[in-house]
């Protein structure tokens, strides 16, 4: 049952999903972002899945596909011991440690953890950014969940391949200016791409996030679905991004 | 000066960006579709460039660069003679010989002809499909000018790197589905994509064609367009494409 818990300084709860879901965030650490949002939207998940988030963070995609999908079991996997930590807190803050499950662990090594051709889906929104010099010193929480510095896109690419079945879905989230590396990464690694989204702050302005699915073992064909958009020209989001972060049923943006 | 042509049987003169050009298309053998237009209108070319269509079927291509942009020359190279020649004979009716060459020719012996690294844009609007078995025996000017019989995907990718100079832009009209082949094909020969744009029918419909520029010996790094609809939801074209089809300052579509 959900449950009340205490919050360790800096830290805050956050509502999701029209206020069905509590989250444990810490803006001074890490707080998770619409690409996180956007990716549980975008990943399908179909009855009774095994599912792993590889970099799960707060756990706000195992928060969500919990709610929006009828996945069988949610595995988070997180290398940070205090953002697990905050995971672990709001899966029972949610009363959902029956359908998720956090775990501490570099995901480098998930294959040895859970084993090969595992999950039906795995789903991941790793650091976008490359390592730059001068940066490899940097390790606070914020810089270790955008910066390559833990894990490469190559790594997360080649973690997804192990743990997925065959004919099942690697669904990421990243920055369309590495389209190219990530397409590639996939192909080497048996992940056929085959859904791809792009997303763009307003209309008229380039792709900001790219959403992609790949089928391990799957035929070459990919498929762009139609673009989403972010903003109205006035600022406020467009109805297909309030479906997305408030449900298809309500219209209102109250909780923003 | 433009002139006059005799028209062989089955063609006809089709007009162009606002009745400036004059094209000698026959509709039994291929017509140039939309996407031509989108490249020549997609590639960006400096004025004093030295172009190249490969692949440039009746000639669609370097007549709309030579109207919208100050590329010094544009070459055409047509495997298929009687394109060629509609091609070569829309070139005289226009009186743009001086800035159009039309050559008879194999894409996959480009850089025999032009020498390596000539080019400051090579563009192409390829064969699409893949051939089946059972296509093989069909010869049809249709059939060469859609499948990749003469030329595959890689043929026409190998061809642009070998004639284009380092730094020079090598763009490309395809289709969503292929993207993978696209971006990994263009890598794997040094050149590097760097702007993308999906095409969708109409708002909300998948992606049906593509368009991508990338730079010989360029640095990673891809930007994604705004995309382009070619239909509003009444089937009259949209205000984009009537600026494509028939140039900024014209509102109507009379010529459709």
């Amino acid at each position: 049952m959900p449950g009340e818990t205490e919050l360790k300084p800096g830290e805050r709860i956050d509502l999701l999903v029209s206020k069905q879901l509590r989250i444990i965030q810490n803006p001074a650490a890490f707080c998770f972002s619409i690409d996180a949002v956007l990716l549980a939207h975008f990943a399908w998940v179909k009855p009774g899945d095994l599912v792993c988030d590889l970099g799960t963070g707060t756990g706000v995609i195992p928060l969500l596909l919990s709610a929006i999908s009828r996945a069988d079991h949610i595995y988070g996997l997180e290398i940070q011991p205090e953002m697990a930590d905050m995971a672990r807190r709001s899966v029972l803050l949610n009363g959902l440690d029956d359908k998720i499950t956090i775990e501490t662990g570099d995901l480098r090594e998930a294959v040895l953890r859970y084993g090969s051709s595992r999950f039906d889906l795995v789903a991941t929104n790793p650091p976008y950014h490359r390592l730059r010099r001068g940066e490899l010193n940097q390790t606070d929480a914020q810089t270790l969940a955008r910066h390559e510095v833990l894990c490469t896109l190559e790594d997360v690419v080649t973690a997804g391949s192990q743990i997925v079945k065959s004919r099942g879905r690697f669904a990421l989230v990243h920055r369309p200016e590495r389209l190219t590396d990530i397409l590639l990464a996939m192909r080497q690694r048996q992940l056929e791409p085959k859904r791809l989204q792009l997303v763009h702050p307003r209309a008229g302005e380039p792709a900001s996030i790219l959403l992609v699915e790949a089928v391990k073992d799957g035929r070459p064909g990919l498929s762009v679905l139609p673009p989403l958009c972010v903003y109205e020209a006035d600022g406020t989001y467009t109805a297909a991004l309030r479906d997305i972060y408030f449900g298809k049923h309500e219209g209102g943006c109250e909780d923003d």
